[in-house]
Formats: C-alpha cells, sequence, structure tokens
C-alpha cells in the first residue's frame, strides 16, 4: 500500500509522481484550480487515483464557494464538472465520479447544507476506500495467474500509485508476493512519461519483487527469446465488447504476445468499464503536448520545434485478450456477453457527464 | 552528405554522435586505444561507419609503432586487428574491413615498409569513397518505392552519421526529396541511445524532409490507424536467408508490419550480408551497459542498480521483410537463392577474423 494522497477536509496533498523515484515532494491543492492543474500535469496519474483527485476537487470547489443554498449548490457541482470532464478523456474514472456526486446530491436535495456537502464528501472517501478494497479482491482473483518462476511483463504503472493505494496489475503482484510466489517481472520504461521506469520499479522494489527494466522497444524480443510468459496490464476504459484503452505501447505488445502465444492479462476495477460504449474505437484518445516526448529532464533529445506525435493511450481490440480480471471475477471470451453478465452499468443518468 | 570523419594522415577527427543535435564536439584520435573507446562508447557508431573508422584504428596503431621490417608490420595488424574484433560484435563491417586489411597486406608482403603502409592507408581510404558510392547506388534503386505522399517509418540512424557519409535507408529518402516527391517520415526515437530523436532528425532537417518524432511504443498504433505505410530501416548484418540484425526494436516493428500489412524494406550495402552465415539467429548479439537504460542526461530514470537488459540489437527473420535494397540492386523472396546470385562472398580467408 502506498500513502499518496491525504485529505483533511480542507486540503488534498498529493505525492508529486513526475518526481519518484528520486524525490518525494507533496503539493497542496487547496482549490479546484490546483487539482486540475495536478491532473493535467500527470503529478497524480492512473485511471482510479484520477477519479478519486477529482472527487476531492469538486468537494473544494464547494467547499472554498460556501453555498447558501441548493441551487447555489447545484451550480457549484455542475461547474466543477464542466471543469473536470475537460482535463483527461480517455480513462472513464472522473467522469463515474461526477456522476456518482451528482446522483448522490440528487437523492439528498431535500437536507440541509451542511448535510449534503457532508453527504458528498462521505461519498468521496468512499469511492477511494472502496478502491482499495477492489484491488485486494482483483489481487486475490488474479493470483492465480501466477505460478512458481513466472516471468511477466507489465507496462506503464498500474500500482497503487494509479489507485487508490494497493494498485490493480501490480495489486495482483504483491499479493503472489505475499503468498510466497517467485517470480520475475520485466517493467517496460514507458515513454515518455516513463511512469514504468520511474513508478513500478519503485513500488516493485519496496515490495521486494525481482524485476528487471527494458525499454518498451525489447518487449518483442524477449517474447521471441520465450523470456517472457505472460503480459499483466491495467486499463484506463474497458468496452462492451472486451475492448479497452490503456497506456501508448499497450496495443503493441497485446499484438506481440498473440503472435508469440504470450497470455495478456487485463486487470481493471468494474469502474473501468463504460457499458455506453459499443467498442474500443469509440474512447477518446489524449494527444498531449509534444514537450513531454522533445524533453527529458528538461533537456531537449531532438532539434527543438521537431513535430511530434503524442497519443497518451492507445486501443486493444478483444481478439488480443486473454482475460479481463475485474474485482467481481475474471471475464473471459466470449466478452460481450460475460461482460454484460459481470458487470453493471456504471452509468444511469441520461444527463452523465459528457465523456 | 555529412561531414563526420576527417582522416589528415595522423590522426582522426571524428564528430561526437552522442552530444548531437544540441552540441557539435570533435573528437581527436591519435592512436588505437581513442579509436576503440570512440567505437565502443558509441561516439561514432552505425555499421558501415564503424567499419571505416576501425580501419582508421588500425592505420594509427601501424603509424605510431614504426614497423621496421614485415614482420613487425604483421605482428602490429594482428594485434590491432585482435582488438577491433572485440569491440561491437553484431555488425560484420568491422569484420570486414580488417579481412581486407589482411589481403591486401598478403598480396603486397613483398614491398617496402612504407610502400606497404601507404597501400594499407590507401585502402582504407578506398573502404570509405566506396561506401560513399554504394549509398547513393542504393538511394537510386530505393527511391522508386517511395510514392507521393507516402508515410513512411524508420528507426534508429540509418543517415549519412551511420556510414561513410551519404546513408542507406535515409540516402534513399534524401534522393526521392532531391527528385521532388513529397512524403512524411515517422521516427522512432530508438531507446536507449535516441539515435531516432538526436540524430535521424537532425538529418532530415538539414535535408528539409518532413519529419515526425514518436516514442518506440507508438508505431503499432500509427499502423493500425492507417497512418504508416511503410518501413525503412538499415540493417547491422544479414544472413544468407535474408534474415538480420539491426537496432533493438527492429523485430517488434517488423512483426507489427506483417500484420498491418505495411511493406518492411531493408537497406544495406552488400558490405554488411555475411554468407558465412545461414541464418539470422547466429548472429552474435551485443549486450551493453545497463547505465545506457538507467540514466538519460546524466540523471537516473528509475531507482539506482535495478536490474536491466540492454540487447543493442535483435534479430528479424527474412519471413517479415519484404525486399532488401543493396547496391546491386532489389532483392526479394526467396533469399536464400536471390541473395547469393547478387551478393559475392565477402569473406574469403580460411582464418577470417573472429566475429
Amino acid at each position: 500500500m502506498v500513502k499518496h494522497i491525504k485529505w483533511d477536509g480542507r486540503s488534498l496533498r498529493v505525492l508529486d509522481q513526475r518526481l519518484l523515484p528520486h524525490k518525494i515532494r507533496w503539493i497542496n491543492c487547496d482549490n479546484l484550480k490546483k487539482v486540475f492543474s495536478v491532473i493535467k500535469n500527470m503529478n497524480v496519474r492512473g485511471a482510479p487515483l484520477i477519479g478519486i483527485v477529482a472527487g476531492f476537487g469538486l468537494l473544494l470547489h464547494i467547499k472554498n464557494n460556501k453555498p447558501k443554498n441548493v441551487s447555489q449548490l447545484r451550480n457549484l457541482i455542475e461547474e466543477a464538472t464542466g471543469i473536470l470532464s475537460q482535463i483527461r478523456p480517455t480513462a472513464v474514472n472522473i467522469y463515474l465520479t461526477l456522476e456518482r456526486i451528482q446522483t448522490i446530491f440528487g437523492y439528498n436535495t431535500g437536507k440541509k447544507i451542511e448535510e449534503i456537502i457532508s453527504i458528498l464528501e462521505s461519498e468521496v472517501e468512499k469511492i477511494w476506500a472502496e478502491d482499495i478494497e477492489i484491488s485486494k479482491e482483483i489481487a486475490e482473483y488474479g493470483q492465480v495467474f501466477i505460478e512458481d518462476d513466472d516471468r511477466i511483463l507489465t507496462h506503464c504503472n498500474a500500482g497503487g500509485l494509479a489507485t487508490g493505494g494497493y494498485g490493480t496489475a501490480l495489486g495482483v503482484l504483491f499479493r503472489a508476493k505475499e503468498l510466497g510466489k517467485n517470480f520475475l517481472v520485466y517493467v517496460d520504461e514507458t515513454r515518455p512519461v516513463l511512469q514504468g521506469a520511474r513508478l513500478t520499479c519503485w513500488e516493485l522494489k519496496q515490495a521486494d519483487i525481482p524485476y528487471c527494466l527494458i525499454t518498451d522497444n525489447m518487449a518483442g524480443f524477449l517474447m521471441k527469446q520465450g523470456k517472457i510468459k505472460k503480459v499483466f496490464v491495467g486499463a484506463d476504459r474497458v468496452t462492451r465488447n472486451g475492448g479497452l484503452a490503456n497506456k501508448i505501447g499497450t496495443y503493441s505488445i497485446a499484438v506481440l504476445a498473440k503472435i508469440h502465444n504470450v497470455q495478456f492479462y487485463v486487470f481493471a476495477p468494474s469502474t473501468s468499464f463504460d457499458l455506453r460504449l459499443e467498442t474500443e474505437e469509440e474512447i477518446p484518445i489524449e494527444e498531449r503536448d509534444p514537450e513531454e516526448i522533445l524533453y527529458i529532464n528538461n533537456k531537449a533529445i531532438a532539434p527543438i520545434k521537431s513535430r511530434v506525435e503524442n497519443p497518451a493511450f492507445d486501443i486493444t481490440p478483444p481478439e488480443l485478450v486473454t482475460a479481463i480480471i475485474c474485482e467481481r471475477g475474471v471475464i473471459k471470451p466470449p466478452y460481450e456477453e460475460n461482460i454484460s453478465a459481470v458487470i453493471k452499468p456504471n452509468f444511469t443518468k441520461q444527463d452523465s457527464p459528457k465523456m
């Protein structure tokens, strides 16, 4: 378990994930603008985590503006929702948090303002606490896929840092380690932001799990050599058909895994499923700042002003996925059928926050 | 054409490719040890170029030690050959240079010492001059594969900087540009040493060819989106069957190209063919220093002392290659047959320098 966010009712402190593992710096967020900025700049990142942090951002907006009546409160919620909906479009979790808050608000408009705010605050804290429990359930279902002497590739960071504190794909590794299993984890460094090198290695090191860092272009060759047996990744959004969006590079790994008969497992909480979308093709893919690629540690790596493409995510079709593991169990193909049997629609409002 | 090495008969000056594109620094090499070091540390890199630079290293060893007779000269050549054979095992070009020098030496042992040395010096200069001519011939055969509005992916740097001065895969682009063709080049940054970002972008910019820099994990997704039509790469060694070794990541790109019906072209001088080897599986793959991955711009990107794998190259089987273009023309499958029809064995001596 990592402790990477702290909420005291008046401000949120977040561990700056851009400086890890070499610097521990906490950023104090006492208003919505600050929360917007730490999500946008990826000081906090990971689909489940930004869903939680966005919830606290909305709370800060309410509390700082001291609404006097339900109508003012509703306006503040709508205002914050509009702002938070625009930060990072690919992961579904921010939208889900916003809808949960709207729904809870809708149920409680008859109560006193202070009481409603307190209920909303409890709801955000509940989203956080639930996420940790969900991760632990995923870990339990997932650990059965790890055998002794396994060699598992992971991409990006699907650990405690990406979630409420325990982790999805990495949570499974933590649980298997607790159970005494021996295995090696290959970690893709995950350019451009290097979440694999900086965050996943750090979490695995703390958990005393043997790991080997590689550049993103090595996985195919290691699979060909028989060095990688399984791939474990998280997901930013899973669609009805079992397709998904995840960190850029995931699709290539999935293709390479298929070709080399390597199993490709996705670990995702039910909160990452978006049953409003038929296929992964409908998921909006965030394009990020070119500077993320052009500069490493503040130094340019290419001629300045070089043209760049920087999709932060890519999409993986269901036929490349061996199984999806959520807190309700293991979902295997046919996904269309099996997902709808296990996952309830998360979005129920007609006017749910725009994806 | 780049000017990146200068020979004045007494020392070799090489442009430091580790500092490009942001710093122009020349390194003076006036002895074999210095030449060993610039090849080992990749201040100069690229299969054809290190073949040329190694030749000058051998010359420096001879000249600095002023041999008085043929026997002393033979010893110096053998000594330098032993040292130069151990620097970088994957590309074949150093071995070929060494064999050419041994062969020429063998033909001329009856001559005066000064004359033999002068003949050997001319031979190294000839290897360099030939490489430039060869690149231009490859460019002419290769440019026909570029259509207007093409979108071509390249990996690592197969440009002037990797060769005598013109370039293989990039030489083809330069020629097509001269002929007025319009196309876009996607450039893989090519971790860990970033030759794509630092060197290929720099060369394309100077040639005024539009390019777009991407991280190595993006190519698969761009192929899926239909944004990449062709792949152009060089090769460090091509075997009898049409398999090859090239910069790490090439194999994954070749698999992804096959899956997405993207044509995969290899541009390599006949000097990069090694007909002693049946298949690419026999090519030795260099494993480089972990620090190359762990540090970028002298700053660690992961917990220090993290375990790392760092194969500098990978191998691509012939079934993934659309065609190999050398200075003698376009070679298509069946490679076994067509390569032996076009390429003469480069290595003829029984005791040729150990690969």
